[in-house]
Order: C-alpha cells, then sequence, then structure tokens
C-alpha cells in the first residue's frame, strides 16, 4: 500500500478524499486523514478500511516529521502561508507534495532543492489557481502549436449559487469564506492592461466597471476586475498580449447593488465601531450617514446614494434587513466589515438543500495568417449536495488526480511547479471530465473592443 | 545670558527665531541654531550677536549631548517621530524642552521623569495642534466657570492662500506639506459623534460631506471631518457632550472638485504605476478610465464622473493640465499621489509674492441655567510675505512665547505637558494677540442641528 498524508479534512477536501477511498483498492493506496479536530477526520475517513484519521498539529514538529516520514506523497490543504514548513520537511525526507495555494516566495525558493532530489511539489492545482491554468493553458498552447499569437486573454471566474436554489434578489449565497467575499477587492487598485494600455481601477470604482459576460443555458453573468492580473502575463508567457485581464463573475445587478455598500463605508475592516455589540442593524447603518432631527435612516440613505425608488437595489437592501430597528449585532469590537458579515451570513448562507456553482469563463483573442480569432471556453459546474459541493468537486478533483499522477510516476517534471505544462494539463483536465467538469470550447468572430467598427 | 538650543530651521522656525531674537537682549538670551543645512541656520541666523548657527545631525550622539547640555531649554522643531531622543537627554542633563508635535507614547512615558525632576516638556504648541487648544480650553473654561455645560464642540481650521493671492478656481495654494494635501483623509473613516451619535465618513465621501462657515470679512468656507476628532473628548473632558467634530477649512467648491481625483484613483499612493516617467498627463489621466478605441479621454471622465458641460468643476479640471498630451510626468517609479503632488505643484506653490492665510473656527454649544447657548470664536492670520508665513508666525510664536515663559518660570507646571491649562493659554494668547493672531468671540443663538425646528 502506497501511504498519502492528507494534512486539513475541511470542506475543499470531501472531494479529494472521496476520490482517493475510491480509487484506494486498485491504486493500492493507504490514506492518512490528518486534522487539528479528530472528529473531522474521522467524518472524512468514513470508516474506510483504507483510511486512517488522526488529530494532527501543525505545529507539533515532531507528529509532523513522524507522519510526513511515513508517506510517499503529502497532500497539504492548509492554509496558503502554512504550507511551507510542510515543504521544507518533504525536502528533508524526499517527498512529493501538492497543494492548491499560490506559490509563495518562500516555497519558490525551494526549487532548487526539489530538483537536486527529484521531488515534485506541485502548487496552484485547485480551482483558481489551478483549472484556470490548465484550461488556460491547453487553448494556449494549441492557438501557439498551430501559429497563431495571443493578443488577448481575458478569464473570469465565480462561486455562485446553482440556478436552482437562487432565490435571493442578489442571485448570491456564500460558497466559500464570506469575509474573502467582503473584503474583496481591498487592498489597492485593480491592474490590468487593455488594448496595450495600462489601467487601473480603485476600489470605490471597481463594482462599477463591470463587464457582461453570456454563457448558453446559463444567461448573463458580470465580471469585476481582479487585484492583479499583470502577473499572469509572465505567468502564461503572455508578455506582448496587448490585453490581459482576470475578473470575479457574479450574476447581474450583484455589483452595481454591492457597490451601495461600499460607498455607504460598510466593508471598511480597518477600524472598530463604538459599541457594536449593542448597537442595532438599523443603528449601524446611520452611523454612515449624516445626523439628521427627523429624516429617517431610508430616505437618508435613498439620497445620499441617489437611489429612486423604484430602483431593484433597494429592495436587495432591505432584503438584508439593515434597516431593523430591533435585531442587534451583538459582535463586540467589531469592524463594519465584520458586523456586514454577519448581517449578509444570515440571508447569504447555504441551506442543508442549496447547490453551488462554479463559473468560469476564458476569452482568447489571436491572430493567424493575418486574421483575427477568437475562441471562448466556458464552464459550469453544480455541486451535488451540501459535502460535494462545486467547490469542493473543482478544488479537490485535480488535487487528488494530481496527486495518483504523481505516485504513478505520469507527471514527473521535479521542482516547484504549477500546472502550465502539457504533462500535467491534458491528463487531468481529460480525467476532470468524468466528473463534470468540462470545458466547452468555442470559435467565435474576434470581437476586439470595436466590434462594430464604430468610428469617433 | 541664557542658551536656547533650537534644532532644525526650516520654514516652519523663521517667526520663531525672529520672535526670540528681537527678545534676545530684553530677555538675555543667546540663541544655537541648529540643522542639518548649515547654511539655512545661518540665514536664520542673520549675523546676529545673540545668534550662533552651527551644523547639526540629531543622529550624532555626541554633538547631540554636548549642544543639549550648554542650553537651558530646547526648542525641537524636527520631524515628531525625532523628538523623542532629544526628550531623553533632556531628562538626563535636566533641560526644559518645547515643541509643537503631538504627544507620542514615548513622549508621555517620560512624564513621571520629567515631574520628578522638575521638568517642563511642552508639546502641542503650534498652530494645530497648539492654538487650537489654547483657544477652545479658554472658551470651555469661561463656560464651565460660569456654570455651564458643553454640549456641543465643532473646530475647524485650515491653511489657505490669502485673499489677495487666491487667483486660481481651486482657491487653493500649498501653505505646507503638498503630500499631506494629497494623501489627506487616507488610512481609514473620519470618526466623530453628532448628537450622541457616533458616525464615520468613509474616504470616499469625505469630500461630499462637508459643512458650511462663514466668517464675517472673509466670506463663506466649507469644512471637512479630520479623522479622529472622539480623541479630544478626553484631552477636553468633552466625554459628556453630545457633539464633538474637528475638521479641515477650505473655499467652497474645493472638496466638491477634489473628490472627482479621489474617485478617479489619482490621489492612491499604494502601488506604482506602470512606465510613469515617460507616461504623459494625459496618459495618466486615461489609465483611471474604461479603454475605448475612439472616444477622448475628456468624455470619458465627464461620463464616469457625471461632470455637466457648464460645470465649473470642469474648468477646476482644466487648470491643472491633466488632459496634456504633451507634457510628460518624469518620475520614476512614482504611485498616483505623486504623480499627482507633482501636477498640482506646478499650479498650486506660492509664488514670491503671495501670501498665506490661516483660518481657524471654534463653535461651543452649551447650556447654562436651563437656556442653550452657542459662541462661535474665530480667528484669520494673514502671512507677512513668504518668510514669515501665517503658518511659520501661528507655528513659531506660541512655541518662542512658551520658551521664554518657561525660563522665566511663568510656565512652570513640571511634566510632559500640552497647553490646555489656563496658566499656559492665558498669557500665550494674550502676547499673541500683539502679533495678529487674535481670536473674535461672539455669542450666537444657539444652532444644534435642528435649528428651523422642521418637524419631519
Amino acid at each position: 500500500m502506497r501511504n498519502i498524508l492528507i494534512i486539513g479534512a475541511g470542506r475543499s477536501a470531501s472531494s479529494l478524499i472521496k476520490y482517493l477511498l475510491d480509487k484506494s483498492e486498485k491504486e493500492q493506496l493507504q490514506l492518512t486523514i490528518a486534522d487539528l479536530s479528530l472528529e473531522l477526520a474521522e467524518k472524512k475517513a468514513n470508516n474506510h478500511k483504507n483510511a486512517r484519521a488522526i488529530e494532527f498539529d501543525i505545529f507539533n514538529e515532531k507528529q509532523r516529521h513522524e507522519e510526513i516520514q511515513k508517506a510517499i506523497i503529502i497532500i497539504s490543504m492548509l492554509p496558503a502561508h502554512m504550507h511551507i514548513e510542510v515543504a521544507k520537511d518533504c525536502i528533508t525526507y524526499k517527498k512529493h507534495m501538492v497543494t492548491a495555494s499560490y506559490i509563495s516566495p518562500a516555497m519558490q525558493e525551494l526549487d532548487d532543492l526539489a530538483k537536486e532530489n527529484g521531488l515534485v511539489l506541485m502548487n496552484e492545482i485547485g480551482l483558481d489557481p489551478g483549472i484556470d491554468h490548465m484550461s488556460a493553458m491547453k487553448v494556449i498552447d494549441e492557438i501557439r502549436d498551430n501559429g497563431g499569437k495571443i493578443m488577448l486573454f481575458e478569464s473570469f471566474c465565480g462561486g455562485l449559487v446553482a440556478p436552482e436554489s437562487d432565490n435571493n434578489l442578489w442571485n448570491y449565497k456564500f460558497t466559500w469564506n464570506p469575509r474573502n467575499v467582503v473584503l474583496a477587492g481591498q487592498g489597492g487598485a485593480a491592474k490590468f492592461i487593455q488594448e496595450g494600455t495600462y489601467k487601473y481601477i480603485p476600489y470605490n470604482k471597481l463594482f462599477r466597471r463591470t463587464e457582461f459576460l453570456e454563457i448558453e443555458g446559463y444567461g448573463r453573468f458580470e465580471g469585476y476586475a481582479n487585484r492583479d492580473s499583470l502577473k499572469y502575463r509572465s505567468v502564461y508567457k503572455l508578455d506582448n498580449a496587448l490585453t490581459v485581464y482576470r475578473g470575479t463573475i457574479r450574476r447581474v445587478g450583484y455589483s452595481r447593488a454591492w457597490d451601495i455598500l461600499v460607498q455607504l463605508g460598510m466593508t471598511d475592516d480597518s477600524y472598530i465601531i463604538e459599541n457594536s455589540e449593542e448597537m442595532t442593524y438599523r443603528e449601524f447603518t446611520n452611523s454612515f450617514l449624516p445626523y439628521h432631527p427627523t429624516d429617517t435612516v431610508e430616505i437618508k440613505l435613498r439620497h445620499a446614494q441617489k437611489i429612486d425608488q423604484d430602483d431593484i437595489i433597494w429592495d436587495k437592501l432591505l432584503e438584508l434587513d439593515i434597516f431593523n430597528g430591533n435585531k442587534k449585532v451583538e459582535l463586540k469590537n467589531a469592524t463594519p466589515a465584520q458586523i456586514l458579515e454577519k448581517i449578509l451570513s444570515e440571508k447569504w448562507t447555504l441551506q442543508p438543500e442549496d447547490k453551488d456553482m462554479i463559473v468560469m469563463y476564458h476569452k482568447f483573442g489571436y491572430e493567424i495568417n493575418g486574421e483575427k480569432k477568437q475562441i471562448d471556453s466556458t464552464m459550469v459546474c453544480i455541486g451535488d449536495d451540501q459535502t460535494y459541493t462545486a467547490m469542493a468537486k473543482t478544488v479537490g478533483l485535480p488535487v487528488a488526480i494530481a496527486a495518483i499522477k504523481i505516485l504513478n510516476g505520469e507527471i514527473k517534471t521535479p521542482g516547484v511547479q504549477l500546472p502550465i505544462a502539457k504533462e500535467v494539463y491534458i491528463p487531468i483536465l481529460k480525467e476532470l471530465e468524468e466528473y463534470g467538469v468540462l470545458f466547452n470550447e468555442t470559435e467565435k468572430e474576434y470581437m476586439g473592443y470595436n466590434p462594430l467598427n464604430v468610428s469617433s
């Protein structure tokens, strides 16, 4: 039996563990499922004869060394900043490793040692980063192999609620870390390049400069820019592309309403609201509006944000209950962002019967034989239930598939890697199709930014 | 002769040094004027027989110890974070000290030692902080001494261009550090309390929620909220006041136009613009606007910011030359804020014949014998020229006056102090009047926030 150590048995590990257990007989696998919570590890092990659940503290050095030595490959599903200690041990004990996180500078530094020892340290092989890399590089390589030159690359991804569970006005529920959703876009302008011009969108304009996307069978979506699209130029070797843009997908109308919360200041995480515990939702909302002896919070907000009486935005705000004068925040020393997260969680938490949905959309503009062409590549994945969510599948399955292919020597290029080589993405994308993670690539007329050829 | 060591001979030290030299015979003073630049120190010493100019490096410990030992009192006009080393030496060698900066936690820690040694370490005795403390405490103490109870305290201060030199559409020129003007209001929401309710204004709304102020003979001004008004409650013992608000003064219309620059993202100091050196002002402006193959930068900006064709804001933007396609930024690896500072400096730098103006406005609402009353206290100070600016006078004179009064034992309460005691503010405010720094206190009808008693 070949021992795989899986560190972290949280939500994103469900599909990953199930995949490996299902393959454990055929592939001769013995899983060690390690988590701070033994209960969680046991639940994921599900009494399977090829699984062992253990209570595991990543900061317990002795235990960490022992368990890593026992395994052939280590899958780390820890928070990104915790991988590095595991990675160093993997070098010491000559083990392969797989993570779904971005390569940190510290991780990158292990590249030479990994190569010297013939070890694969595969990273960024979840959904985003992960499936985005693989599905994009597949099309980019095909275009290049045919002699084409990439001019434009736009790529969008979003975790949403599935259409059958989409029953609020925002067309959104939390499918992942709610805090990240509240803080999305903060900490610097969004940077990208469009038709050769660098563009910067400040946070206060981010949700007003969206792009529309259409996916057959699923209707219209919108995308807002991610913080740094520029780094993808060097990763995908797109330094000569005139346009490189990455964004986050929401249903149309989400961003315009979300911007109201941004403009009010409710997403700010930089200071603590006085007496937050005792304040009502209404008082929280009022704290961002000018004082007036008689005007209501409602009219002050409508006026401050210029919201017409028949604007759907207003109904979205009402749905969040932010004018409720009876409900208390009940969070001590909370920032606006923490309070908002609580308010949203009451409305946007997935219900037991709800399903989530992952949407990915790439656009590739290229020139071949003097002709401009475009390929759009889209993927929609719907969750099975609250355990095997679309998020768990799309994050966990590529990790699991990669682990087995490394074990079996099919993925063998040593070093600190990400999945942009054909050796990696071809077999993984192929196997993902069996699990419903399927890209629909279509040739389109090249759109560019002046499709109707309008002159000034 | 009594030796005074003045560390730092920059712009803010001009009036301070002149005052002390003018008094040097009568008060038996010998000044040591110390600066990193000997030239600057010599210029300020002006060959006066009671002045000695020296080249001085605050990080040269030996020199620092020597010069501090020779003096009776040390005036530090260094940047705020550099005072602490001087203060520690003052304790060691038992010298008094005066600064115009906020008391840092490290400075506050010296309080016990200063008291044990009978030393006065006077801080926050410039303009703001300084004259604001003194002029506010004078009225607050008078109200309290008469049995009144403060309900409302609003306080505004601004450095502006004098009416006779006010010849641009923004009615503004740089009278102090331009960088601070560009970054004003960043780094967290403005916090204050209004009629018992805590209010938070995010940066992106700060310049749209101004208050109007009227000063007889000078017309109308506007004020935007400072970042933290709340700390003044404990300093002035206003913990029971329903309203405590501090703000910055500009001419009416400045903030509405400035907000356009904020909304575009031009005041952001958190990232570097690609190829900033070679870019034109027009390209800089365009980098914050969506790409379009034919629309001009002008129409895109008008549309993005919803600026009507006859709105004066547009002329203000034109005046800054931000659409100039020939002028280059010429700053390497610059942030948007650094580029904007350069653009503004070309238009807003005080010319040799220009004069500056300091404006201060306090409002005190109080209750006495069951009656609500209000006192407004205003001060306008105009600079003499480019050396003895209003800023140099209002920052430097209180420092200089305090130094002499400490020397003469009129100000004697030891410890780390700020000028809120009668012992300090009464004689200093009185002497400031001789130099044209004069407060006009007027009783007004109590305005509150519903002066017309409008019902909902």
